[in-house]
């Protein structure tokens, strides 16, 4: 991947960054760590078609030690036309300590409304109105005198690293998110809103991939982004191997002073171009958590572990009017979706944790990205190490 | 409407009646009582085009004062093509103090498959296996070698009236339901699984009635089908007039020997050929429950209040193969359909009450029918009686 | 009740009353309209032992004819020792077009941690995170460093009278509201959440009512609070008689330039003395819906009729540490509690409409209070009348 | 483990054995498969005090090809005293293809009345009416005259190789597993209800394990027990290494004249000594689901993943009366009972396959067990074997 220069700038009295690609880092499987099933061209979310994602990263160093590190990662479902057009979506919760707003709507109706943002979780409240304002600013919404909004906006806790309670993310961050919003390659790790996110006791964030599958000869893209910021080292599972047993250096939990347990939580949110209903997307979304397990989750009490998904296709379903066409797949049909979903969410974790640097925070917390070369070396030494490609 | 002789047999030692057709008794709006919303020509459950039901009803006296007071109702959700096509459905338990079998897969599938019968809660288990022999017997299903089914069988607890420990209904019983299953008008009161079913302390059992509602220019049927053995007296409702403080004769709680507070349950079946997608049909279960409060239910502990809802469009949804095209209808245009949901679940309880009569059951049990004279003086009181049809 | 004084004050621009008091307009059952049960000394939530109110309200005509009727209402369900103390509790989303956030984890962890608050749609955000900074305020949450907040805020929609996309409410009016916060009688009608609140197409918003039920000689109180803003004309139903197919001047929809159908939502929270565990916590707040099914709800699509219920026994039971004892009801005991929460959700709904008062808004949107005297004279000649209370 | 004398009979035809204890052959973590954790005594769900478990497994050859290869195992929560007492208990469906009755009354309720039955998918109706007869048969029950019961009876699909619609499971069958019932070793593999069952393509059936965690200085037990029937070949994962990949010989699916992808299922029972509420159970269901992934499931649409979870503590719950005191853990204590459903899920599924043995069925149908020493050799290769013990 090429990289190019984000974009910067002053808001708000905080250094924000627009991060308009991914940098060229290696990721996951270019490391040699096998996964199963074909990605997409990018591995990434916006593999389906139409998705595209916006970052936006608040970093600063404060006086008294404080320290921003955090920010707000934008997922539009229809890029420039999700504003009015939604897709059909649904929900999960497989722990629900944490908060993805919107969600009883997306049960009742089916449907996800404009884009879906990943935040702090300290910050919910202040992204979900921007995005109501974000929308009365585009026009047309209001025109009858008769809309709400329902914005879908989750998070995860990055008080460990970021000044949380110093509520750093404005309306401003949201709107540049959303403005920012693209396809092509998505930027890992340590931004947007994972920007101070922590997993498995090392560095974590944002993370994608995706799957491409076949369904009676057609081909259907699942793609899957994750926030990640749950899990604690000692089952952190990697191809298979409980790699967390022996990479036993730098943990934050159970040290004096530290948290009792896990203190985190992730999001995936789920798309594709195949066209499900909303109860069978409701399904995909809890195949979400099939994939987490095998990165060594168990779900703990603390993390809260908040799944949507969605699909691109029939994009007029949304429509008042007549009744509506609309198409899906056989039931029968879902099992190359389902196994996509598990491996993709697998990956996106992975890439997450591969794209985790050291990064010091807020108060003099330190987290370090995790050991890759170590990494590598325990899965070479169970054999579970492809060729590293250049 | 016309009676017809009922066919009569003798079957595992049980004198069973399949009820053809209603009587002739007049139903709760030919008394004058009133109801809001439009009806379709039956006021029953079969005017959603296609809905089958047939009824057997079981009733004997044996020895030792014990007494067989139970029976099977079967609904059809596509007539004779219910054995392969199934239907968009959904479920929703208002409280689960009952049993619906199958309801983990409408749930997950969408799909409501093959017939859904209502017996009584000892004899769930017989009804449902009875079901996949009946599918069996039909031929082509087990064609494959890979082949299983999931019936959908309901109960409410006739054990006041009926012997219910003696475990009277047979598989044939089943079989018999769903071959005499036909449009046109639905016994209701004692017949069928609502043989031996008992509604705020009056005679009860099946109930049907129906709604004709406009969207967009199109009319749309909502039927339902009640079995309705749920309530206590004192809470009960009929158009908006608290009648059951008033009909204090006869109880059946709260009296020596008998019950501590409500033993009943009511399983509701919501029927439409409106274009509706599973998550929707799920909506429609919920407003049942909405309905069934304006009778005044509270949903008491010992009731099994558990509704399924399904639609008769998209006749093509459950096949294998391509993706296929359904039509739905949008979010907006259901509300006269939740409407006629609510409409039409009230008054086919009051159908179950007004075609109740007073039945002698097992063990001495005795439970009046809800004296009509009584009612309707009351109403007329309250200026909530309309003139009598011929 | 005596009238007080409230507490004026300008804020952010906006004229903000803290609502000390409920003022001394007479509430339904005063004007003899007929309700079923008993209720506690108040007839309000405050009745349950330790909750209490606080409620500021937003009233201003801006520039351009726009206007501010907007509010917010707090719910503190241990007083005091909310901030500290979490109770037991459920939601439920009857109908999800609607916000409640907080639910995921209201679910998963059987808890309700700190005050609920009530406010319009496009200001849950601001509220939520507001919430959480009055926590911080208050010290000693973020000791460990390892805290985080899921603020439980509803909402329904107030933008046919209120300036909504105006953004007026701030976070100081929520610190506010959570301050004022007081046992003892409750202010109904266009106050705090409510101000700006519509209901069956008359001025709506804030009411209350509550219960005393006794179980096994023990008596438990069920209070209830609602901001009700739902419904049409044609169906309201008040002590069971369809008054709205005879109230039919000054309605809201169906007129030209009007919206098409309900575009309204009722949030309803339930709390009880009564010591019920989580899961029986989900129970009673299912049963609200069935007191709103008799006001003449059918949930309409655009309706978000979500429920909360807590308990305030079991004090003991949020706190970490050894394994913890605590008390519950059998399921068979709660009978009594359903019946309550029912009764007095209808009431709280009818109360909220006859502390209506006419109320001009936001760009000369106006709406009428429901004329008491024809009203009681539609029920008198039902024979649905008590004499008044002086 | 000795190996005893199984109890054979003739009953209706078909020869029964009763299971009296497991055999000798080795299990799973005997042949030095890793997992983590630390398992109870006997590494069954019986660790869990009180548990047991009994079951009948029916197999015979009969004329024209067919054969009876099914059974039922039964788990009593409470050894002899379920009967009368229930335990505390929640149900979770990952994939609703199945069947487990008796759901509505756990997830409304809260508790787990009387005992779980396993049987195949066409034979749940008939074991669920003995389950209600044989409650009969030990009297009292019925003693009001107002009683019902809404028995628990999961189900997986043996129909490749057992005559599933030749309804071969008879009450009798169901009376001998639940007297035959206790504790100690369990016999696994093709037994009971796991008689005729198929694994990731190989011989599945029974497979239970155990942990045994920490909280707060107290140990408390999970104890697992699965019907496993579930999977593809290419994706069984055991120890973390996809073996499926390398065991490729003797699949059933994707064969001429096999089935289309996935016809199984798993049924998942988690037991807990461990003081849990029910909305606590719930979230240990869902974790079964974990445990699943880990193995290679992605829940596929064919398969019937349904969890439940009891606890055996508060003996005194369900009891009518005054209001009871029961004991509760802390959420934030439930990590270790998480992570020891998970891996006590994993364990449970790879017993069920090791303890698989070559079986031959209806019509020809053949399933090979798993081939031990290959799969061995290929956990040795990926340095994922332990010493095998004696």
């Amino acid at each position: 991947m090429k990289l190019r220069a984000p974009f910067l700038a002053l808001l708000a009295g905080v250094l924000m960054t627009t991060t308009a690609t991914a940098d060229a880092t290696p990721r996951a499987r270019d490391l040699g760590i096998p996964f199963m099933g074909m990605p997409g061209p990018l591995n990434a979310i916006t593999d389906v078609g139409g998705v595209t994602v916006g970052q936006v990263t608040l970093k600063q160093d404060l006086a008294g030690g404080k320290a921003v590190r955090t920010g707000v990662t934008a997922v539009l479902p229809r890029g420039a036309r999700t504003k009015d057009i939604p897709v059909f979506g649904a929900s999960f919760a497989l722990n629900g300590n944490g908060e993805m707003t919107g969600t009883q709507w997306i049960d009742e109706s089916g449907f996800i409304e404009g884009p879906i943002l990943l935040t702090n979780t300290h910050s919910v409240g202040v992204v979900r109105d921007a995005a109501i304002k974000w929308r009365v600013m585009q026009g047309g919404a209001d025109s009858s005198g008769y809309w709400w909004s329902l914005p879908v906006v989750a998070e995860t806790w990055d008080g460990e690293l970021n000044d949380i309670n110093g509520f750093h993310v404005k309306p401003e961050h949201v709107f540049e998110a959303i403005r920012a919003a693209k396809g092509g390659p998505v930027a890992e790790g340590g931004v947007g809103g994972g920007t101070g996110m922590i997993c498995h006791e090392f560095k974590g964030g944002i993370g994608t991939a995706s799957r491409v599958v076949k369904v009676r000869d057609k081909s259907y893209t699942v793609g899957v982004l994750v926030q990640a910021n749950y899990g604690v080292r000692e089952t952190l599972t990697i191809a298979g191997i409980p790699v967390g047993q022996e990479l036993t250096d730098d943990m934050i939990y159970h040290k004096p002073g530290g948290p009792n347990g896990d203190t985190g939580s992730i999001i995936i949110l789920v798309a594709t171009d195949a066209p499900l209903l909303p109860h069978q997307l409701k399904r995909m979304a809890k195949r979400a958590g099939m994939g987490l397990a095998r990165v060594g989750s168990y779900a703990g009490n603390g993390s809260g572990d908040i799944f949507a998904a969605f699909s691109t296709a029939n994009a007029n379903a949304g429509q008042d009017g007549a009744p509506m066409t609309v198409t899906m797949l056989a039931n029968d049909d879902m099992d190359p979706l389902f196994l996509g979903t598990v491996e993709a969410t697998e990956e996106a974790i992975v890439n997450a944790l591969i794209a985790g640097r050291d990064m010091q925070g807020n108060m003099g917390s330190y987290v370090k990205g995790i050991p890759q070369a170590k990494l590598l070396a325990i899965l070479k030494k169970h054999g579970r190490l492809l060729p590293a490609k250049k």
